[in-house]
């Protein structure tokens, strides 16, 4: 990424963020690439962007630093995309919003679309920032998830039509 | 609010928020607003959007149930754009985006945008979300935030504009 020259740029992290991930598809590529799933065809399939979307979201998302792309098949030339250290540091944002929409977005008799075990304590660390259970702040290398039944259905059936 | 017929959501939590602020400026009004700015007027000279542009928002976050509007003069009538709790509890994610900004898309050297005292510590509570100092999780209703003299400026400078 080129930063903007700072005397043109906002000091505000915020405003800085959101002119790299200040867009709806661009949140959910991140999403999935964060659940490991890092190849274009399935990132079309559980985005739903179109593919012209797809292929401008990685490509920014290539220029500001969050992604590199690494060939994963040589003939025909194929290529997944993995996170940077940068864009997986992105997973406490996602968290946040996860947070956020479980409890404002959706009904309580929903339920979770994931639900995590604290790999520390073993047991359900809650929506917060630090496990509800044993009180650590909560990291991405410590929590496991597990889709619920419905969630799991949904996502077979937009791969299904890949 | 009216949530979408569930048979037609996703059960991502994450989606679901893209749907209501999976928008940058919509983003950015939500911080002026947590910053308890919260007149049209200023709202447009901080965000830098147009008055089309953020009407949309603000409607849109009103229709959303994160906003009211609250009349603060009746001739001429003026409103102010109040936060709900459902926009309020957005804190989380803003201040997710501020640790992961100020980290990835500023230059060290450049220093916070606002700095932190933890009322409980009356320490700096750094970039986490949880107080580097006493580690308790972070709320809102325990920050008080100080700008610096940069982004001080870069708003006074705005604001007259306006």
């Amino acid at each position: 990424m080129t930063p903007l020259p700072e005397s043109e740029a906002t000091a505000c992290p915020v405003a800085r963020s959101q002119e790299l991930v200040g867009d709806r598809w661009t949140v959910l590529v991140l999403r999935e690439l964060l659940m490991d799933n890092c190849r274009f065809d399935e990132l079309q399939a559980q985005t739903g962007a179109t593919p012209q979307m797809l292929a401008s979201r990685l490509k920014k998302l290539e220029a500001d630093g969050l992604v590199v792309r690494r060939p994963y098949n040589q003939r025909p030339l194929r290529h997944e995309y993995v996170l940077t250290e940068m864009g997986a540091d992105f997973y406490g944002v996602i968290l946040a919003l996860r947070a956020w929409g479980e409890k404002w977005c959706k009904s309580p008799r929903e339920g979770l679309a994931v639900k995590f075990t604290h790999i520390p304590c073993g047991k359900d660390p809650g929506l917060g920032t630090v496990c509800q259970h044993c009180g650590v702040e909560l990291k991405r290398a410590e929590l496991i998830g597990t889709q619920s039944a419905k969630y799991k259905r949904e996502r077979a059936e937009r791969s299904s039509h890949a």
